[in-house]
């Protein structure tokens, strides 16, 4: 049931297609088939038709090749056939490197075969413009009749290392296979996936799978993912986005690798405004918004990395320390043979959000007996001295791995190691404290030699070649080792937070909101999109607080309503005619007295009927005039992909001029909105600064969470809402919205609404 | 004269030691003495008395060498001498490596022989507590006493690498010398100049001198810039700097490399709370505001990086750039054959600053003659066909050289390099162009192999290791460029500046307001500190604008005060024993007519009367209610090595939270202090962000210099100064400074301030 509202709920608000499969669905002959057809191969190993048939021999797949050719024969010393309908047995995979034009009949042959996956490496679809995007749907059409699934076209491949399964062209594989090993690389962008690859490979990591979707137009990144999760040989996953087409499946995929235990570390192209520009450009996908996606990431426990070298440093780094010894809390210890380094790694450390606590005096004793010219402040100036003997340098980092602050321990060797004395030093010292403190996390931030590099790394320390790297590395170890202390999603959130990031993940609440709760339209109230009071009264409904105001058709109603609402009041014209009601002199504020709403209530209408001759009229909204406290913003508009987003942040110029904004997708929590009103730049203002009361945000919270969830509910209806400015009164005195704006999804028909005269209604 | 203003003025505000010497005076002898004693001389090569004895032998160089030893004999095969009295000649250059103690009474002895400088290698000085900061102090006595310059104590030392003067005992010069070229390195931390000396060597990279400062007891980074900017050999300065100790002589040590032509780069280190509270424990010296030191280096062109990998990476390309291909503007040209990389090194150098501008048509076209399936947007998209042979390679990266953009063009290599076949290709087309365009800018980001990455920094061409790096650098890079145009401190300033990073270049008058100005004591207007409306009055006279008001002793006169100034007014309690006004009930806004003039001042006397009783009373101030602009803050505060800073800042408790200042050692000139407007981050809101009116920031930035040069005119008695707030009307209507208040640098005296009864003057 679950599976078919979600299906249903991301075909209704998502423009671009989605597909019917489960995340990761039928993947599994991209990376276990027995039997592979190359269609378009070839002699020439320089052709993408050449290279898979070359590496398959080369590497030693055990499967069946079978080069597909019009001219049969030979080809690379395998029987080719002339047409894939020829072979001995019916292809698990086929891989297509014909010409995008012949793409759709080799793939109709593939299904007429019984092959279900296939692997398309031209390039010239959606890429190359129409005429290629005409082929590339046809591809999807083909697929979605024989059940098929299709990777790319215009893509990389998918290669299961164990296996020797070289569904690829990708140059790095020419010459030699990645060892195998637990790292799974999912990439949209085929070139920036082999980099990736190859680096990994690089660093002596293992590999267990590579995946490049390409154009994605069946298999997406959320597909390699979801497979990569559930294959045994993968303990954590590397991906390298450009976009996110379907949302559900992608959170599915998330979710999917949380429950198994596999940390999703992602390399998200595309953050900046020039760079989505190259995004639209390169793969005629629409780059979803940044801080959005990034929300759904923070959400689902995913670790966003800045740069390809953060991606390969995290995840050499993880692969060593997981599944125990990542970082268990967001404090480190700084060890450097100079001060002047130790104040540069305290400073990027500091940056990247971890602490440095005091040592225990305990432990700084210690030091003291191993080190006499230290200084053990944190950074420890441990001077030269902790070098000069294996026993010295073993006394000092165990009494630093012992301290109680649990910290993760980091020793700057600068360029140490290509001293062979010293060299012979610090390995022995090291090699000791990993046996002795097998469980605790220590890394090394040095430049080299190559050689010197890996016997640290196979002693299991994680070696960093900068202290920025280090510190970006190290901040998200944390992250990685605060998801793990939280466990999956089954689990409940929150538990045993104590890292620099604040986690902004959902209750379960809000995971089955998402999933399930999409209400049958029938026990959705229909919504009134008329004016600002109908805005408020829908909002109103649905658990926000909002004045309690009235509209008026003549001042004696509007008298009354002040009497009722007590003075002092505003007076605000209500008409669908007049967007901006203060230039046209349609707002009163501040009226004190009955009388004075009759004049104001003259004067409003006078200057709109000489501001706005045609205007009609709905008649003069009655509200109470509320001040005391600080004011903010929040609304939801529609992401192309993640649909409903809540924004919420500071009120005034301030905040749009300095984008001081959080968003996330709807619904969330008043946990996950809390979150999000912390996290902005402005929070100090609400918690008290400088002697101001603090303000009530758990009432703030509250409305976000009350806002996603009617956004939410009424995803098909609504577009984007407006609360602004919402006043949030001192803690524990609520809020109030004091101004609401709804827009419909399509233009509203005018017959929906029925005529809202709401007379002394209150 | 200019340098006894200078010298005087230095001593009269810096609250730390200042050396009468001229920046870089004396200090030839570190680099090019022709005879050296070694004090503390040693056979151990292990000991710092026997590490310089060696190295000096090892590396060769010319000159004698005195080993100095109670015991005399033999040292390393030198004849050692029990004294340094005992030497066949005077030695230029001594270097002490005797026990801390003991080593006073060997400079003594130094002193005795003529020999005018020494370095003292030995720690236990100030770092190592009272005793050792006694014996520092004797060190300075004797060198001051004998006309000596003293290196360190507790320091790296000094090399000159042409003449292989070796007076360190750097562990990286133990096996071999650097390259010699034209780096020269300044560190005040031996171990990270020793390592950026040993990165630089390690990149092939030449270097002229290098000296570390360690506890700058006398010679302090600002003479090693002074000395490299006069040393012909030294082309750029690398310098690496905790903290500086004497403002003047830093920046004539600026002025004079700026003057030669020669970057200074500079890494200064502990930039955060946490990296400042290590500094201070390290040398025990205060680490300056890094705002401050920030806006220092601003205004006399200096680079300034954030890493130490940054320092030698811009330093690596810029030693091969100088002096004709540094960039010309901060527009970038990124071609990768990869899209995902494209919009990788787009987002980074767009976050760097630099721009992108598009392809000239013409340009577009020889791509695609070249590279058919290239997509010529910028980033260029060229696709693996681009690298499938070098003429086609060549003709692409001619076509983009040519881009009448002029930008500087990025090569991304990804790990082709490693494979054969493409580095052939890579390395035969970068020589050609490298031929064909000698004097434009081309770079690569590429891993390695590390022989492939020395051949092409062989052609000229700089490599950086990743996308990051190759964005800093080229930052950094166009800020030297747009700096070298802009030539030397001599140079009106200003012209030509395109780049992203806002220049604060200071016109002559202010340069020479730094160093000439102080008028004598004489021609300064004693100041009243007595309270807001002396402070405002004080400001006005110095030519900023402050309203119209005036101090009222009875009710009356603050009657004929309201008449003359026009309504409304306001009123406020003028006492120095009242510090909230508005909390003692001191201050009424918008004061209609003469009877509610009365009124309120009769409630405000009760007011204050009741909260403070004891308070003398100087009066009540009438002035004008002043409404319609924007608020903001300037003020001044005294930074202990900079002397009087002047600060600007947006009004109102958002600028607090977001600390949104901009800073400026006092003086600024009127383009600086719009510079410092500029820089705000809520810049925007003055500048008519959401269609608001233009404030008159022109006005802004002109009371901002005003209060700069009174302050700086005032620096030896005005500790700190507030305009809060200042109101900023729209363009072209000027500012008022609402309130103001100045604090004296030591108590005022009872007798300095006539008796404030002002009535009716205004």
């Amino acid at each position: 049931m679950a599976q078919t509202a979600q299906a249903h709920s991301a075909q209704q608000h998502s423009p671009q297609r989605h597909s019917p499969q489960r995340a990761g669905a039928g993947l599994a002959p991209f990376f276990k088939a027995s039997s592979i057809a190359v269609v378009g191969a070839s002699d020439d190993v320089t052709k993408i038709g050449g290279r898979p048939v070359q590496m398959l021999i080369k590497h030693g797949y055990a499967g069946a090749v079978y080069p597909i050719n019009p001219k049969g024969g030979v080809i690379q010393g395998l029987p080719a056939y002339a047409s894939v309908r020829d072979t001995p047995s019916a292809p698990e995979l086929a891989i297509l490197a014909v010409p995008a034009a012949a793409t759709p009949a080799a793939l109709r042959d593939c299904a007429a075969r019984g092959t279900k996956a296939a692997i398309v490496l031209s390039a010239g679809f959606t890429e190359a413009g129409p005429a290629g995007t005409a082929l590339q749907a046809e591809l999807v059409a083909i697929a979605r009749e024989h059940g098929m699934r299709v990777l790319g076209p215009n893509c990389l491949g998918a290669v299961n290392v164990a296996d020797r399964l070289i569904g690829s062209f990708s140059i790095a594989l020419e010459e030699h296979m990645p060892p195998f090993g637990h790292a799974g690389i999912v990439s949209q962008s085929g070139n920036v996936g082999s980099h990736t690859m190859q680096s990994v490979a690089r660093r002596g990591m293992g590999v267990s799978r590579f995946i490049a979707t390409g154009n994605e137009a069946d298999v997406d990144v959320a597909d390699g993912i979801a497979a990569l999760a559930d294959d045994p040989d993968t303990h954590i996953i590397l991906c390298c986005m450009e976009t996110c087409r379907d949302a559900t499946k992608l959170i599915s995929a998330l979710r999917l690798a949380r429950q198994r235990g596999k940390p999703v570390i992602v390399l998200k192209i595309g953050s900046t405004e020039k760079g989505q520009q190259a995004a639209a450009s390169h793969t005629g996908a629409l780059t979803g918004s940044d801080a959005v996606i990034d929300a759904v990431f923070r959400r689902h426990g995913v670790l966003r990395v800045r740069s390809v070298e953060a991606l390969i440093d995290i995840g050499h780094a993880a692969s060593m320390l997981m599944p125990n010894r990542l970082p268990r809390n967001d404090a480190a210890t700084l060890v450097a043979a100079s001060g002047g380094f130790g104040i540069m790694m305290a400073d990027a450390m500091s940056e990247a959000g971890m602490t440095l606590p005091a040592l225990a005096p305990l432990t700084q004793q210690r030091i003291h007996e191993a080190v006499p010219t230290a200084s053990t402040g944190n950074p420890v100036d441990a001077s030269a001295q902790m070098s000069s003997r294996p026993d010295i340098l073993l006394k000092m980092l165990t009494a630093l791995l012992e301290d109680p602050s649990d910290s993760s321990l980091v020793l700057f060797m600068s360029l140490s190691l290509y001293n062979t004395r010293l060299r012979g030093i610090y390995l022995e010292a090291l090699a000791q404290v990993r046996a002795s403190h097998p469980d605790r996390l220590l890394m090394i931030i040095s430049q080299g030699p190559a050689d010197a590099i890996e016997q640290i790394n196979a002693l299991g320390i994680p070696v960093f070649a900068s202290i920025d790297a280090a510190a970006t590395g190290l901040s998200g170890l944390a992250r990685l080792g605060q998801l793990r202390a939280m466990g999956g999603a089954d689990i409940a959130a929150g538990a045993g937070s104590t890292a620099a990031t604040p986690l902004a993940e959902p209750a379960d609440a809000s995971i089955a909101a998402v999933d399930n709760s999409p209400p049958a339209p029938s026990a959705v109230d229909p919504i009134v999109f008329k004016n600002e009071f109908h805005a408020k009264q829908a909002l109103g409904n649905a658990g926000i607080d909002v004045p309690r105001e009235v509209i008026a058709t003549d001042a004696d109603a509007a008298v009354r309503a002040a009497d009722a609402i007590g003075y002092p009041v505003v007076l605000k014209i209500t008409s669908e005619d007049v967007a901006h009601k203060t230039e046209a002199g349609g707002v009163a504020l501040n009226v004190a007295d009955a009388q004075a709403v009759r004049t104001a209530h003259a004067r409003i209408l006078a200057n709109v009927a000489r501001h706005a001759p045609a205007a009609r009229i709905d008649g003069v909204l009655v509200a109470p005039m509320l001040r005391g406290g600080t004011e903010m913003i929040a609304g939801v508009s529609q992401d192309p992909v993640f649909g409903p987003i809540v924004m919420v942040g500071m009120g005034g110029i301030f905040a749009e001029v300095l984008n001081d904004v959080a968003v996330q997708a709807a619904p969330v929590t008043e946990d996950e909105a809390m979150a999000m009103i912390r996290s902005l730049k402005m929070f100090p203002i609400l918690d008290g600064a400088r002697g101001q009361p603090k303000a009530d945000v758990a009432a703030a919270a509250r409305s976000v969470a009350r806002l996603s969830e009617f956004a939410f509910r009424h995803r098909d209806d609504i577009a984007d809402i407006d609360m602004n400015p919402i006043l949030v009164r001192p803690q524990g005195q609520g809020v109030v919205v004091l101004d609401a704006l709804m827009i419909p999804r399509a233009a509203p028909e005018p017959a929906l609404a029925p005529a809202p005269v709401l007379q002394g209604q209150a």
